[in-house]
């Protein structure tokens, strides 16, 4: 054992939360040391955000060559997809986006950067390397990884995880993704619009963060145009043949079908980076998943001097987005009391910008209080969504009512008014609700 | 003279803010009429906002086949714009817009409607071919009309207006705009991308309502970079030479220009439609324009029983929207005292998401007052504007500070964060101005 090294902070893991962590530990004149095991570079410039909305961009590209036919605009016959020119711009800029970040970590000093995998040696002290660090607080900021269910097993490289896709030198013929959770749902469509022959499967019904059933309807219609989307497949064999992986499952009609796959991409969820810590000596009271229990303020577990930050603490954000003409969830449906809820909606069919731009998919649903006419939050799949989250974010934040956005400046002609239907036809809701209180 | 019919209230013009005011009149209870010369269907529907925004649809549709070669989607050639059926598609989903307007005006007793040109016989009458109408209050919304300065004049059917373009039956080799307004800006950055040659030329340097000297300068990069664009042309001679039009201007290097087009579009500004009223023998103060002075607030002019809506006004809304990829203009820095305010910015070139998407162009500076550090305004042209636009309009409305809608979520990887990034810049020189002041 080397000598200890007393430090006020040690934070394990240097992605997006752990430097986070180191940064205010220092800011706040703390001495800190950040350790890492893997390769640096945050999950989401290497592997998440970044390198999935560069793929959706080549993919909106591709898909706004099909719709724009119906304006009189034809490109010359099909889009030519260059494969490898997609992905080469892909990883160029990633790996751009991933060189912001390696130069943030180089700026650390070299004495506070430790290079292994650190195991807690005590709730004060943690081991990298066979070296004893003593902290008075330890960060957990260790991420998470994707989980692989046993009936994809045994595929060798045939199976594939999200990460994977971003290493790929060009796109494959087809691929078969399992889990329409908010990723599985963005590089299907992604793929798909590329010209990969895409299917997505799931299990129990569930699309995306979708708890709404009006808006999961409106889901299953507007992907599943484009590509073959089953959110409860019954998929009874899944096996490599040669260098295919042959899948029986049930089609549009419910008919049986045996059909392979380039590759299975498994989004079929993650699993927070907590099991290799060696937490469990501590005396932490923690989840199913093993992780500690915190205070969602503090990110303090218990009253320990561990703190657990990022993806590592498996909680949901307040607001997921994702795909540009994606989806977007407030605290759903299903997180209110739908006895204290009042609902407005709007579809996008006939929403006269979206119409404009033959983007006229999708609907919308706005939950209100009826007794306070308070505005609860959202669920949404259709055009701008991800801009409509943001007005929508804000108006939460700032605790408006219902009738206050309905003051608020909604120009013309924009997707924006569709939102003001939705609102009005939820204020409309409250107010009935009133009158029968009374 | 026919009999008399005495109403509540005479709305003079069936178009947006005609019919709103006549509705809001029998709402109230009100014996009410409405008069129109012209024809049916307001201005918006039928040559202004819905048109304007079909044709921009396409343009963008054009535009996204050349930008997909950068992310390696590839159309085989360049795009075959077929002009017929751009403009038949914009006319058929125009002239549905325009259809639900005229059922709208159907829905109104007949006895209410009346055609003919209204003139002023008194303050509480008017007469409508030969009837006379007496009224409790008169409500002008006779919107406005395109001018023609002296230089275009004598072009015949080779000057067109923005009303024109829309009853085009394919798009035209060339056009020279003049006016780099909103309207010209719209329609010269809409046709060029639809690939007609496209020359605008403005007087005195403006662009758009654009009053802050960095935005304009990423303005006149951003349109300049597409088509020539000169806001302080000098041209010296506008010739029709058999069915072309034939200018004389300056080129991009200064150099002299002689050019033909097969349209001059004139965006050189609207006048209020108020000249043939016979409001002269009303004894009303009116500004140059012959606008009678009015109550912001009210409408009403003076204490006159005569009110005054929508476009006939003169007046400027709050914030103008322009194009998908836009302007935005708040209260901007012309229109505030610029030693009272503090300005924060950021360029586009580098927001990650806009890169990503490869609409990295543009320019947002944001004003607040140093004070009390609350948000004033903003001007940007750039990508999303239109949603960025909404979103800080909403919170201009909601008299939010600067450091408060910094606490407001912006969530990754979005190009929503190019505005916290000018907001955050914004907010550290309030800050500076406090230690200063201290």
């Amino acid at each position: 054992m080397n000598e200890q090294r007393p430090v006020d902070v040690a934070v394990i893991g240097a992605g997006t939360a752990g430097l986070a962590a180191y940064r205010a530990a220092r800011a706040a004149g703390a001495r800190a040391v950040i350790v890492e095991g893997g390769v640096y570079g945050t999950t989401c410039a290497r592997v998440g955000c970044m390198p999935s909305k560069l793929l959706i961009a080549a993919a909106e590209a591709a898909h706004g060559i099909e719709r724009a036919r119906g304006f009189g605009v034809h490109a010359n016959g099909p889009a030519r997809i260059d494969g490898e020119a997609v992905m080469e711009r892909l990883k160029r800029e990633r790996d751009r986006f991933v060189g912001f970040v390696l130069t943030g970590v180089e700026s650390i000093p070299e004495a506070d950067r430790l290079r292994g995998f650190a195991t807690f040696a005590g709730r004060n002290a943690i081991e990298v390397n066979g070296q004893r660090i003593e902290a008075r607080a330890i960060v957990i900021a260790t991420g998470s990884r994707p989980t692989v269910p046993p009936i994809l097993q045994g595929l060798g490289d045939r199976l594939v995880v999200n990460d994977d896709v971003f290493d790929w030198n060009t796109l494959p013929r087809s691929v078969a993704v399992f889990g329409p959770g908010v990723i599985g749902l963005e590089l299907g469509q992604a793929l798909s619009r590329l010209g990969v022959r895409v299917v997505v499967l799931g299990r129990g019904g569930r699309i995306g963060p979708i708890t709404d059933p009006y808006v999961r309807r409106a889901a299953v219609e507007s992907f599943g145009a484009e590509f073959h989307l089953d959110p409860d497949a019954h998929v009874t064999r899944v096996e490599r043949i040669g260098d295919e992986v042959e899948i029986d499952y049930r089609g549009p009609a419910g008919e049986p079908l045996t059909q392979r796959f380039d590759y299975v991409l498994a989004a079929t969820g993650r699993v927070p980076n907590v099991d290799r810590l060696g937490l469990e000596s501590l005396g932490l009271e923690r989840d199913a998943r093993g992780v500690p229990a915190f205070d969602p303020r503090t990110l303090q577990a218990g009253s320990s001097p561990i703190f657990i930050a990022g993806d590592a603490t498996d909680a949901l954000g307040l607001l997921h987005e994702a795909a540009d003409e994606g989806l977007i969830a407030g605290p759903g449906f299903a997180h209110l009391n739908a006895h204290a809820l009042s609902a407005g909606e709007v579809s996008f069919e006939d929403q006269g910008r979206s119409r404009v731009m033959l983007r006229n998919k999708g609907h919308l649903r706005v939950y209100g209080e009826p007794e306070t006419g308070l505005f609860l939050g959202a669920e949404m799949v259709g055009p701008d969504a991800e801009h409509i989250g943001h007005l929508l974010a804000w108006a939460l934040q700032a605790r408006m009512t219902v009738a206050q956005m309905l003051e608020m400046p909604f120009y013309h002609p924009v997707v924006e008014e569709g939102l003001r239907t939705a609102l009005r036809d939820l204020h409309a809701r409250i107010e009935e609700s009133h009158l029968i209180a009374a």
